[in-house]
């Protein structure tokens, strides 16, 4: 089969742009901390997907770069060069997309009320790690009380969906059991190692997912906390 | 063919327990309050599925009911007998389940960011009203001022979004227009009705949901706005 020039060139530049697209991968853009980005970073490793991640400092680069976003938030996932925002969102995107989700919509749905119920949490503890930022402590220590307040109920609601095999309400692991263990991390950092003491199965899963060669590996280099979300007094 | 008189009983056990749970349908229990209730309420008749509501009064009655709740938050759907929290989850599932959502992961994806954008902003609505309850006016203040912030960051995104055909990122009607109108219809309420008035096409699809006749038809016969949630004067 023979092409003209034109069409050599044109089928030339779809191999180039599929390739390009091909390689691009992701793109994390977050602030310099753990927090709603968290989840993200353990299931971009988890699923062994190539990414690189734009680190934006919350007190000096943050004001600058807010209005490149659409929604004014981060975090945001680069998905073929469009933003894609939310934590929650961009999570179920990933775990979906690269097969490492519950089918069943019901079974699903379950999952996604824990993922939810952390997402309502992580705004108490944003409010008063801002709060404190701006000398604000009484709101600080009252979102704080909130934080301590709501926690031991969504670990309640997580302990009695584990499944014999250690994940919530699945045989298997999915996306929702990676993004629960990184709250968890962050929730020990902020209330104690010994969060999950009498979370028996909850302390599994966590032990179980840091365990993963690409989370246990993350874990030995990430960066420390930034002093902004540094726990220590506030909780 | 013949049955055993045992089978017999069996039968008719399954034949009723069936009945029963077809007839169950939902139960809505919520606090008298539009918020993070209406737009499942709008889902439900828009869908056309039979449900009975639970209105728990917020002063009154709220604090004794609150242990009845697994996560202690509502909206709660039950669903064949469980409890099913948080809006945007139950939003998603109905879509889901009676076929008023997009298939494709990609649509969907982009579909769920503007909900959860709306999720992020009556954090900040339900906080301003809140502090104005327990006499904290500043903290009202600082919330309110919040949401009108943020509200025409995630007007404009809608405004991008919405199809030729008029639905967000759909040549059809979906569940996430259904929410996002019940979500505006609060927003014009607390922050005065010419609010889509630079969002044509935003504008037009809240008026072609409102148009729809189980909409329609709620709007005139709903209760009034609860003085909690009353914006006079907070915004």
């Amino acid at each position: 089969m023979q092409y003209s020039s034109g069409t050599r060139r044109r089928l030339l530049l779809v191999a180039v742009s599929e390739l390009v697209v091909t390689n691009m991968g992701y793109e994390l853009q977050y602030m310099d901390l753990r927090a709603r980005g968290e989840p993200v970073r353990w299931l971009l490793k988890v699923l062994k997907l190539p990414y690189t991640e734009q680190r934006i400092d919350v007190f000096t680069q943050w004001p600058l770069r807010k209005n490149d976003f659409h929604f004014k938030v981060t975090p945001v996932l680069v998905v073929d060069g469009e933003q894609l925002h939310q934590t929650t969102v961009i999570c179920r995107y990933l775990g979906k997309k690269h097969q490492l989700a519950s089918l069943d919509l019901w079974t699903a749905t379950r999952q996604e009320e824990i993922m939810e119920a952390f997402h309502d949490i992580s705004y108490y503890v944003g409010s008063a790690l801002v709060a404190r930022a701006l000398g604000n402590e009484e709101l600080a220590k009252s979102n704080a009380e909130k934080v301590k307040e709501r926690l031991p109920v969504v670990l309640q609601n997580i302990e009695v969906r584990v499944s014999e095999e250690g994940w919530i309400l699945s045989p298997e692991k999915t996306w929702v059991d990676v993004a629960v263990a990184a709250y968890l991390d962050i929730y020990r950092d902020i209330l104690g190692t010994t969060l999950l003491e009498d979370y028996p199965r909850t302390k599994a899963l966590f032990e179980a997912v840091t365990g993963l060669p690409p989370i246990a590996a993350w874990l030995d280099v990430r960066p420390p906390l930034h002093k902004f979300e540094d726990p220590e007094g506030l909780f």
